[in-house]
């Protein structure tokens, strides 16, 4: 395969969307945007700040809006699970704020990285303080079994993040081991975002297993689709440095695969330019033609189709209706999202 | 006031202990240990090490103390305290583990910090892991009351190291200001361990509001008394490096004292060697003999002892027996202690 049916391959995938289901939850999401406005206030003014700069940049919320949709999916509590979606949003932002303070980020939602403006300590705490308001809105649910699903989350979170930074510059890393840090650092709070949303809606044990199975493999997708954007698009769409991974040294399933199908020439290169990190400045663009020719991006978007099939499929157990569609047609936005 | 008699004036202080305490709870807090040791297991071995290289090494437990004996006091369900002190320990430890990074903290606990062994961002993310099993364990109690309480004070914790970030180089803090921050940063989670432990023993409203009122002065007294035994205690006692508020430049109780007492000649020393932070080896000794001399240490200490004498009065709405008498004499301990 030629580079050019590479890039062409990926274009052509079915296009899903994120509209639908942004327009019937609009209302519920301005409500959660309303509340992580009032819960991001201190009277300590860095903290006000430094949050909203991540924050008010934006980002997609969808995690919140999985909280939110599986509630109204299911047919239940919103006001709860709009506090609930909130704390998700929180929790993500806190993650978000300490990965870059860990990977010494420089761009986050097209905006210079928190820490670099307030500096790491400042970040660090802030993360701390909108985890801990992300557990006070999830108490005044008095919602146990969402608790119990979200603080499990966190945990596991955590835990993926530190494998990740323990195993972040090995080029032996098994696609195995590989899924099983996205599956924590990224697939968790997803899956949590849904079914605690369930939830609160009442859901049975079968459809709160379904709605985490729609999050589990939603995110699994997203974040397969992350990794392949950051070597197939362009930094202006992306919000943050395309190469990124790569000039951090970073094992993504796309630079495994092409590892993997390298010859002996190619091994050196990635011995030098990501084991090592002795990186110059056209090396990304050879990281790039490497991965785009072996065919390695391809694979990479097939398996993150796969998860968004299996996201799709997971909700087959619910009646038809414009909620399941809606949700339906997000799982293949996760992959064919440009940013 | 000569520096001699300074001196005197502390070591003749009423002699506090957690003996009597420490005795009544040892069934107890070995539990909480058990919990604490199980607890912090996880698969990512990065996490025990680290977890472990802070918590075996000690500390004095006295948040998970707090909430136990509180519980004990009002006589309840002692199962969820122990497992609420855990939790209260692991929150604590998170805020140990970012504290050191944000300071650059060398030692803690006698030991090197973790940060300086692990790494910054493992410290950060050991601290995320903790925190949310912190909210786990709190969770399986089921008690949405002390979860709520948990949960605020972490938050107010938060905004009280923000606060301190931006105003620790401020000679110019007034003494309301700095009891406001350390209210927030450390007294908050006295108050809330042992408040949260009264309500898992079924405490009413007003022996809530009494542990509460003696776990916030107690926190109040014992971190006066940790601000003047940066300046008044031994390294090899402290378990961390005597001097370093100083060192760090940071606005504690003593030097502020010492700062209000000072003439002019002296006001540029301060300025010098705490404001701009360019400081040489002599300038800790000095800086010692003028606190002693200022009567700065005795005033922080007289203030200490207030607190204490606080904490133990809120008792008096409890019955006389051991654990209020065993409280009572923790109370002074907390500003008597030599470490």
């Amino acid at each position: 395969m030629t580079v050019l049916d590479a890039a062409k391959a990926i274009v052509e995938r079915p296009k899903g969307s994120a509209d639908a289901l942004a327009r019937l939850a609009g209302a519920d999401m301005a409500r959660v945007d309303a509340l992580i406005a009032a819960r991001m206030q201190s009277p300590v003014s860095v903290i006000p700040a430094l949050a909203d700069h991540l924050i008010e940049a934006g980002g997609k919320r969808l995690r919140p809006l999985l909280t939110v949709s599986a509630a109204r999916l299911v047919g239940g509590d919103v006001d709860s699970a709009v506090k609930l979606a909130a704390a998700v949003e929180f929790i993500h932002t806190a993650t978000l704020l300490h990965d870059d303070v860990v990977d010494v980020s420089q761009l986050r939602r097209g905006k210079v990285a928190a820490h670099l403006i307030w500096g790491a300590p400042s970040s660090v705490l802030v993360g701390d303080f909108l985890f801990a308001g992300a557990f006070e809105l999830m108490i005044e649910t008095g919602a146990l079994g969402a608790l119990e699903i979200l603080a499990r989350a966190s945990r596991i979170i955590a835990e993926g993040e530190v494998l990740q930074l323990t195993r972040a510059h090995d080029l032996e890393l098994t696609q195995a081991t590989y899924l099983e840090i996205i599956t924590a650092k990224t697939a968790e709070l997803f899956a949590a975002a849904a079914e605690a949303g369930g939830v609160c809606g009442g859901a049975d044990a079968e459809r709160r297993a379904a709605l985490r199975a729609y999050g589990l493999n939603f995110g699994l997708a997203f974040q397969l689709a992350d990794d392949a954007l950051d070597y197939g698009g362009a930094t202006e769409t992306l919000g943050k440095n395309a190469g990124d991974d790569f000039r951090e040294g970073k094992a993504t399933l796309p630079l495994l695969i092409a590892i993997a199908r390298s010859g002996p020439r190619e091994a050196a290169f990635w011995e030098r330019a990501v084991g090592r990190r002795e990186q110059t400045e056209p090396d990304f663009r050879r990281a790039r033609e490497l991965i785009l020719g072996s065919g390695a991006l391809g694979a990479t978007l097939d398996l993150a189709a796969e998860y968004a099939q299996r996201a799709r499929a997971a909700l087959r157990i619910f009646p038809y209706g414009e909620w399941r569609t809606a949700l339906e047609a997000l799982s293949d936005f996760a992959v064919s999202r440009r940013a």
